[in-house]
């Protein structure tokens, strides 16, 4: 979209984007008799309006709607009713820079934990990020402040921050109303990675090695036993990441990333049977980790890719120490870079234990396995 | 709004609307005692902001946010409660033109059935479109892939679309996971109508002789016992339409246009008493027809205009076999054309069989004749 | 944001901006065992997007959206669970200025009670506006028609609208479908305050004083007993205000303000224990008053303020009878004015009688006295 410009000496300027991404899905399983036929959607992954503007060096502001409607089909399956539309700002950052090893993000933003999350939605290097990594009680954004910077020649970025975490909720919901604090660095060895947000690939236009870890806490989070009000449990979640991306002089762009993440809630499911929901599921207790790889070639603009990921749920589906093996291939077609993306990925999600259970997380869940074919237009204008 | 050019050779641009249809209404029956007395209402027909971009000659975007608000005036009574606020992305369509005998698009737009659906909302030639002639389980858009061109110097327009149509959902709802299909073409005598949408009245800057056509389908739609989950029915629909306008020198412009569409979901509601509550009502199986006529003065923007429906419904308001008969008549006064205008409509709503009945559509609903008289101002900015 | 310009000798013009106010706040009651902890809550209290345009000299428009997130932490305590997100278009005014004497608003905007409510969300003296101070059955906006006009050199502004009030419903919930009409009009003896909106200071660059006055009602509003379906009850309110700054030479700018209002429902509570649970609570009956004053540094741009209110509400927190204080102090620090400004504020909620009742406004709900104190970022972009 176009960039206004505006005020003495062209200070302020204000850009306004279109970013949608429009997905064919072709499922194996999910839809009619037994939900053994297959289940085909059209759907947005993301349909979003964003404003970001700035005005002087230190000044700037990113603000972004995102509008879902029924996601009905699922990183687990296939809902049984509509899933309803939300249209939110996703994004609401005022960003003060005093100097580039001094930054001040607040509003709601990306918080700092793994780097996948932090990597931009349309930007990934397969079709979208790790559907597994999430923090609990909040999205892929949370609401507060922030304060990173670069320093050693842009070697080294920290990043400290301040969050809500679970929204603020009376003592008949949770033990405690406290922040959630993070605290990330890494370290970049060949061209740096000085941004607030990652890529999942620079297209062979960067040549990139970037190691980093991450902490993140907030006490007494969740009851294990919400009928008593008893059982304080405390969240804290660690994870390392690294990148490679190369461009191989005539042979290609290659592309390896892997992290692993650990999301701890205290054991709160073994507390009692009335344990704090959210401490279970896709978002909570958890384990795990993924291998991503790509090539793109030298002389088009197609760009092949391939990830793994192992995950240990706490409980999944209401099935206690569940396993998933998700495995996904696939390629980018770039018409024009990013601006102009076509997707293909076919992926499978594997499940340890397989079954229909009722439980905590409702009623007949199902955890079965399953294909997924899906095929995306990504316009960012 | 504004139209703002941007890139090398301003290949693109972006252009931001508002458009609201701010209503009055006033109906003789829907509040106190026995719901006899007059209800008296404000509110937005119509308010949204629309972000319509272009980039060269082949690429361009439409986005347009709607923002509903408590309609509880509608168009079988008024509401006992709420309604509610939905704020949403009512369009988000990429199109490609590849020439103008190959259109693609792709996203969320409307689909290729009636004509009426397809004319411009705020172009309509009465107050508003048929109230009657939406397509089941969607709205007046959809999600997918459409192909169209006009061929034969424009006189003969396809369209093709592949579409959503019920959501995804597991086979304990519905009986299967299908795409729907619509095929639409027409034929164009004097003046072409060669863009996606239509509109109302060209308010005699045309001469229009249109005649056109869709069929749609969809496999396995719906269950005729949603409790047994037996009974696969599958929808289809069909409709014709013909549009005429002409400004007669010194005489004015006159309008008329008339459509007849049958909209069939296989006699769903006659499986079981458990069919699904899809297959029936406003937007359920159904057929029927309207006939609208304008005639705009030659020397002021007044445009008077009338219409008549004829419907039957498979079942309405819990009573099966419904007849609706539906007159209106009024005026468009365009102080600046479509940008900022005047609208009268009174309109008498006529059922076939009139009681309060209770059943799969709800408790206590009340079919019982009614007259509205509506002014709206319409700016568009 | 930018202001773009269009059209025939620059016309129209559309101005884009971002409006948030980010707030930390901390709560000394509402978490914890039996709600005795401290509660920490990051939010935004406003973030918006606004389109205001103008074509010519006659006709502008205004279009406003509102994000509100989880908004747990409130007025009178902290909720169990979370309230949900809304986005809404809070604004949505088309503005004919036939002349300075006459001008007809159209939409939905600020219907013309109180002065408090008419002053400009992000230039209110203390950190908001009043918290008590809301009509009953509507929010900040109303949707209708008010004209209004300065006369007398503008010493003299007069305001009458006609607006929705309460949404139209059928009989079963309200026993009559009404709009809501108001008359305000103010006298301004120094420099003129002659736009729509008022507001809370005007940072020393204004001499003011100004004196209005206010009266809305709606008749026949709510049920005194909703389960009969009897008692017609009416709406009537009335308000007085007055508004004083004054920028002493080498001094500093004095700033103080007071308003009375009473909101009238006809002691629908007493009627029958059913009924209508809108005419009681934070916006049912009730009457009370506030006064603020602030003092501004003639060479710093820091501004000081405090705050007073006392109200009597028929029912509150299913209190009969309950009167509430209200003490507020704190500080505004203008970094660029009101386009980027830190405030805080510390404020005390005093209940006249405390305890935890159940009742027609839900269970267990807490009266308890607490302290609050918040420091907010506002950016106006």
């Amino acid at each position: 979209g176009p960039r206004i410009t505006f005020g003495p000496e062209d200070q302020g300027a204000l850009q306004i984007d279109y970013k949608g991404q429009f997905q064919m899905t072709v499922r194996d399983t999910g839809s009619g008799s037994n939900n053994d036929d297959t289940t085909t959607n059209f759907n947005f992954r993301r349909n979003r309006l964003a404003f970001m503007g700035k005005y002087g060096d230190m000044l700037s502001l990113y603000v972004q709607t995102e509008f879902t409607e029924d996601a009905n089909v699922g990183t687990l399956g296939v809902a049984s009713t509509n899933q309803g539309t939300e249209f939110q700002l996703l994004d609401a950052v005022m960003r003060f820079k005093l100097n580039d090893m001094f930054h001040v993000n607040v509003g709601k933003f990306k918080y700092n934990l793994s780097r996948e999350n932090l990597e931009a939605c349309e930007m990934p290097l397969t079709l979208d990020r790790s559907l597994f990594i999430r923090a609990p009680y909040v999205t892929t954004r949370d609401t507060g402040v922030a304060v990173w910077g670069n320093l050693f020649n842009d070697i080294f970025q920290y990043r400290i921050d301040a969050m809500e975490g679970r929204k603020a909720v009376s003592g008949d919901t949770a033990p405690d109303s406290n922040f959630r604090y993070s605290f990330r660095a890494h370290v970049t060895l060949l061209d740096p990675e000085k941004d607030y947000g990652y890529k999942g690939t620079y297209l062979g236009q960067k040549k990139v090695l970037t190691i980093g870890g991450a902490y993140q806490f907030e006490p007494k989070v969740a009851y294990g036993d919400t009928v008593a009000q008893t059982g304080e449990k405390d969240y804290k979640a660690w994870t390392i990441d690294g990148f490679f991306e190369y461009p191989f002089e005539g042979i290609g762009t290659v592309t390896a990333s892997a992290a692993y993440e650990d999301v701890d809630l205290d054991d709160a499911y073994k507390y009692s049977t009335n344990f704090d929901s959210g401490t279970v599921g896709l978002n909570g207790q958890k384990n795990g980790w993924y291998v991503k790889a790509g090539y793109m070639l030298p002389n088009l603009p197609l760009q092949f890719f391939g990830r793994y990921e192992k995950w240990r749920f706490a409980e999944l589906n209401n099935i206690f120490d569940q396993k998933v093996d998700w495995y996904a291939a696939g390629a980018n077609y770039y018409l024009r870079g990013q601006n102009l993306k076509l997707t293909f990925e076919f992926s499978h999600t594997n499940f340890d234990q397989e079954g229909v259970y009722s439980g905590i997380e409702g009623a007949n869940l199902q955890s079965k396995d399953f294909n997924t074919f899906i095929t995306q237009l990504q316009l960012i204008f």
